[in-house]
């Protein structure tokens, strides 16, 4: 059975989030129907992160088998056909190792948040952006960003229904900075705990509301207890934009664009 | 009675353009019936330019005369309490002169234009660009681009009910550069002849395709027929993004944002 990996671009903003749910569609659906669809075949598909309800993806990545060869611009290109009318989007197919697996392969996930910090709320960005009114310091949130990176219990960051097995985890990058009316936080790790970049989101716009200084940030960390730390920001302002995987087991090779 | 001017965003998808319809909801309309709800009175709401349904504005200017004076602070966050549910928000006010027109003051329209340019539809970005899988050469798009900037007869790319009294234009800025896997065609003009912008995209995508020469462009260019040009691009892919006006009638300062 030849193996695929592939990378999805998708709006979450009416979708029940990545995995199956009984409650609604999600991405992981739209796309077994679409190889149903094409291939008359039942498939399992892997995503690299289990996205949220309303969170977006410019780059999740999946695998699944096919009994049979495709050209990876065909499968893009007939995937594309059967995916419609829903918001999700394939944009690149390979054919990869047997061994490789989306989720289990992966060594570094990518995701954005966005705020959109301006008087007026959202009207081209609405379902895309937090709409955050107040003016927020994107330095300061950068500076207590810091605290945040490397190797650290992220209890205080973990929504209660995690299944991950321990709290402790590596951010290798957490980084705030301005682009006109936008706040941007570009955060990457190996995995992260569930709801975690949403709850370090939360909890650095206090610091840019000048509520919270750094010690206040380092205090909540350590703290290990989510209700030491700030609210789990809107699922509205995420994106997975990226998945790296190790060169054996096939480092992103866009095939199609 | 003083007057104001506002700045506006809005997303166009789901609406008949700027100017009030009978078929279907305007911005104007919007806008209008969210003064009323403010101040009781009936205002009328002058746009500086009339975008078409689904075109998209991030920098629109309006004016409105109200029978008492608002702080412009006020004022933005009423109206964007007022305009809900609808996709449209006020981003700054400013009280101007009696003799400010947001049509007629006007010295300079800004548009972008956003073509997607991959195999894979638009799933985060679906109804603001328009999609072209082919690829196409941004920079072949720029060099042609440069033979409609100066004065012209825009015959070519003015749509049969355009109602502007001359088709002679002077084009100030017509750019034309790749981002990642998007075209963005950026143009400027005191004015524009109606859906001309969408007939200068749809006629540099030829030549971006490559199926059309420089001296192609020049020829449709001279013709001063709707007919010799390329096709009208979709409404999705534009967006008035800005509005300049003289010092003297108060060119653009953000009272709030």
């Amino acid at each position: 059975m030849p193996r695929y990996r592939i990378t999805i671009e998708y709006d979450g903003s009416e979708l029940v989030g990545w995995q199956k749910q009984a409650n609604g569609l999600a991405v992981q659906t739209v796309i077994e129907a679409a190889l149903t669809a094409l291939t008359g075949e039942i498939a399992d598909v892997a995503g690299a992160g289990r996205t949220d309800a309303g969170v977006h993806a410019s780059g999740q990545v999946a695998h699944f088998d096919l009994s049979r060869e495709w050209a990876p611009h065909t499968l893009v290109r007939a995937l594309n056909v059967h995916v419609r009318p829903h918001p999700v989007s394939v944009l690149e197919a390979a054919a990869v190792a047997d061994d490789f697996h989306a989720r289990f392969s992966a060594t570094r996930r990518h995701y954005r948040y966005r705020i959109l910090n301006r008087a007026g709320p959202p009207a081209l960005d609405r379902g895309r952006v937090w709409h955050v009114a107040r003016s927020l310091d994107a330095e300061a949130m950068n500076r207590a960003a810091r605290h945040l990176i490397g190797r650290h219990d992220f209890s205080s960051f973990r929504a209660a229904e995690c299944q991950a097995k321990s709290p402790v985890k590596t951010l290798d990058r957490l980084e705030v900075g301005r682009d006109g009316e936008e706040i941007v936080v570009v955060t990457s790790a190996r995995s992260f705990l569930h709801n975690q970049v949403r709850a370090m989101v939360g909890t650095l716009k206090l610091v840019g509301e000048g509520k919270w200084s750094e010690a206040d940030l380092i205090r909540a960390r350590d703290a290990r207890d989510r209700s030491a730390a700030g609210q789990t920001a809107p699922a509205a302002g995420l994106c997975l934009t990226g998945v790296d995987y190790d060169s054996d087991t096939g480092r992103l090779q866009p095939e199609y664009r």
